[in-house]
């Protein structure tokens, strides 16, 4: 137990915002890494909550992490709290961080975590961060480990909808996550024969939409999948989505995407449509072998990152190598999906029809 | 091909209603069987709105149902068209099947497309039956094909939960499919470790699911999972669950019971709490090794039964064994989940808090 | 903590034999309904070599069965440890069972292990059981727990090798686990869609496999997979299978059924033909729905039987019942695939060619 | 049909050597992109045989590879045919290409297959290639498609055998692809949680294997699972492992070594020790979202290639990118895990214990 009374270097650890499959890969990966160093490690439960008020410190060991890389979400849970939103929040952080012997920190998160950490980095705290974010919407890093395994999740149910909508001749929309990037929605709707794909990098055509499943239909495909990212948005001009509906507390209630787009669609085609809404699916369940690896990998850096003094960095993929970059960089720069990777997609659009 | 021409007598199958998993190893197992036994084999599309119009045959033989017991939906699609509710329909379904020399008739399906074949029966059609219904509604049958790949699916979702559910502290309420029998949210509640499950035959009192959440909460389990059927409906005079939202078009949307449960929990309870609604995933997907072997018995003895002249039968499982029961006594008769089986789910609710 | 000073009356668990899926599932629902009616548990670990010697006793209360229904194993941990065959053995069994309180004991094993319960039962123990077996062979249930899960394991296997076997004009030739019963390899052929099964039940003909395989190559199906159990052996006088292999310390080898007959199928048809032994894979991972529904609930009854002081009776599954049998009645007896069911499945041997 | 009397400029394409997942994600790739760019598109049956003798093409249109990238193996069959060895082979492919009026060729395969494209190129042949091996080791590209379907599933089986080993106390030595490079060992190893992981790339040392388990078994973890390359070597003047068992035609019979791994294990420290040869499994079934994905864009360059003329060339991965590398450059070049790597795996050796 690393809490009270060691004389070895400490690294504190933390995950903030959502969780995503592998977040205990890089937790062990830290854990076992930066003990083989010779630092201790203790974790802080619940993001940056764990590190206000009395602090709620959980020690990490050989013993604790085995195995954990295996299992999906987080053994730290996680929040959404940013302590400078908190009144004094920053001043309790630092404070914790020395009344638990912290000499260093490794955050664990997307822009609003490592946000924190840049900025504690900046006032003197020796951090370094892994970025997180299931969208892979991280400039500075090839993928973000939890993609894959969203991607794999919501890849086989886009495959595993095809024969029901075959056998009931039906347009299913399919809603993945994404609400400013594609990436999710992209390589699941190319990996689970989605018939059209729409992404938030490109305004879609309602036109375009009915006439593919038109055209599909002509050739006897009287089915049709269309993948759909949360955010994805309806050019101007085009076929109105209804949006005016309202919730149970009287405030105007958007829908999903999904579900409005099914509705035009059945009014304009004719035919039977229906939508599923993946949602916490995406994020359930054991991450994959690409993820595990992946995570192990990025949380290893980080123990040696902290090793090399190289605060204010942040562990990434490259290729098939792991390398330091700026926490800087990575901050406010959302990595979208280019034309290109969009045009690639469209090739496979309704063509099999 | 046995459209025209065959001196062989020949045997018409269709499948009516929802697609299951496990149909087509019932087609399967229907063919070979009575290619066995001498018969030709014609599937007809679309349930019986194959048999009105033109008809739309489908030739079955060896070849066409080599290894379709593996996909899920059906190779013959499937329509709710009902020949007593088109105008002139009965006739034409006659005349089809006289034009395509049809001496027998298999119809899979639920209520509806069996109430149509034993009618026909009534009427000198020498019919037989498979009950189909993801829901295991079916009195005369101990499992309904298609049932254990839904539980399955569903089990492996609210199993998959557990750990988001975990990280963010969270209550989840996942909708499983089940208007009026709770079989497929109780198995798959109990199978995937949900902490309360909701079934439509025991009306729930939200009193006790808050209660059930804050104990856990005090119990240092920051998180529950809830196992909620479409059909489940809450006791009159507890908490009220909003029912006045409106849809796009101005008519009241009830919403589903998952997310209204879940607005309610997080009123009522403070804690964070989100819903899945399943929806068409259950039906998705290739059938598990049970459905399969279940369907292909079912086939096989259905075939038999025309070969015996069991008409106005149906093909049921009891025990181990397939045996005939009567099709009158299939219809209409709601299996639903009886008391003890709900008290022993009710065993694990939030206990292990 | 019931290990001591408790008053309330003990219920002492152990399993003995191989690991099964869903055994985690039985020990939870004996868990908690015995605490539910008033009992303690205590779990004792390796089978009956945890009642030997000083004992390994292993408490158990709500919290450490939370969730294990869902994993693969057991958490009590086994072995084949036979006391009856330990010097002093018995005595020390009974010795321990006193001294650990325990007042009732629940066994949940094969044969082995459930013969030791029965003796027990009969020297004054007052002890229920639950038949557990791989291979479902035991007349008294309908189905052991652990087989469904072994039967998709083998299935999705059998399964996910055609697309291989047919990109390279193979026959494949698995191996599944069986020594004296079919059960699993007849329903993980007919899921997997196996082009021939053999099982112990029925001696196999190498001139009828060769003549399927050969039939199929006719009709352009360049493949063929065999389902194959580790007990099946050939007719006499058809083409030998080699057996005089010596292993490492000279003893003659006979090799897996599955090596050998793919040697002479090689040989006889010309074909490259490869083999697959499935192993251990069997009995690993998390358990299905239905058998962590059959195990939950098997596990209840049995709880229920020593509640009802139904001793020297084991719990079994019935159609949808679980059902108390008597434990003499599931000894000695197996339970082997009868000739119906194997012609069954022979409908479909490699007839799709 | 494009085999005769086209007037479109015409691509061929086939696959030698071992399938791998997602082969056909590559060849719809490819015809997708090809046929957007104004080509035809023919197949060749079985690799390089399919342009021996009459040559057996196999037309490709949108029709025909409709959702073919979800399914493993390859539709178009594979084999190990070198035309460079059969006299007169690579005259009969020349020729069979003029005759099927094929302007440009696309080869997919490994070593041996993209060697022939290379001499053919040589000779004039306008020909292009992808890379194919399960096993990753090809230096022009980061990752071969195919491996990481084979990484999931041997991960998996890792990861799956954990309670098994765990329940019964066991050492359990898994072998995993590889004979010359350990990429598949080293990442299904470190994905499923493998305690040992051997690699061809790095001699073992048996004493230090014994010592590890010696040491988990100290620290109460008595199982320890064993990920080993079937290509892996022991070192000298370790134990001697048993190579003196023969075939049944008498031939020295070398054994898998897991096998042997197993037997010296047991006897070296007195624990169980059992084995699984994952084998053909390993490139059985679904590929993965990540496989589908890099197959489809490898394709869609390898027509893009075509289009811009660059002959001699391969489709390649290099980060997130797709790229075109020199054909021979890929070939003779074995890509071999590297020191660093084994180091890192080697953190999590027998360490948790």
């Amino acid at each position: 137990m690393a809490v009270t009374g060691a004389k070895k270097k400490q690294i504190a650890i933390l995950n903030g915002g959502g969780d995503a499959p592998a977040l205990n890969a890089v937790i062990r990966g830290i854990t076992v890494k930066a003990i083989s160093l010779g630092y201790d490690v203790l974790g802080f439960r619940r993001g940056w909550a764990g590190l206000l008020g009395k602090g709620e410190p959980h020690p990490l060991d050989l013993d604790r992490v085995q195995d954990i890389h295996m299992l999906g979400g987080t053994i730290l849970r996680t929040s959404r709290t940013n302590p400078y939103k908190v009144e004094g929040g920053v001043e309790q952080v630092k404070k914790n961080l020395k009344k638990f012997r912290c000499d260093y920190l490794i955050a664990i998160g997307g822009d609003d975590t490592l946000g924190v950490a840049w900025k504690l980095h900046q006032e003197g705290v020796k951090a370094v961060g892994v970025p997180k974010t299931i969208d892979n919407d991280v400039n500075a890093t090839d993928y973000t480990f939890g993609f894959d395994t969203a991607v794999n999740i919501a890849a086989d149910a886009i495959d595993n909808l095809h024969t029901t909508a075959k056998s009931h001749d039906r347009v299913l929309v399919v809603e993945v996550m994404g609400r400013h990037a594609g990436w999710l929605t992209l390589h699941a709707g190319m990996a689970g024969g989605a018939h059209i794909i729409l992404v938030p990098e490109e305004k879609f055509d309602m036109k375009e939409i009915v006439k593919i499943i038109k055209n599909r239909e002509k050739k006897g495909y009287h089915y049709t999948i269309i993948a759909c990212s949360e955010g994805a948005v309806p050019k101007e001009g085009g076929m109105v989505l209804q949006t005016d509906e309202k919730d149970a507390f009287g405030n105007v209630r958007l829908g999903g995407i999904a579900q409005r787009l099914a509705k035009v669609i059945q009014k304009e085609t004719g035919k039977e449509t229906r939508h599923v809404v993946l949602g916490h699916l995406q994020r359930a369940g054991h991450p994959t072998a690409f993820d595990r690896v992946l995570g192990t990998r990025l949380g290893v850096h980080a123990a040696e990152m902290i090793h090399k003094k190289e605060f204010g960095k942040i562990s990434c993929l490259k290729g098939t190598e792991i390398v330091s970059q700026d926490m800087k960089a990575a901050l406010g720069q959302l990595k979208t999906v280019p034309k290109k990777r969009v045009e690639e997609a469209r090739l496979f659009f309704g063509l099999e029809g």
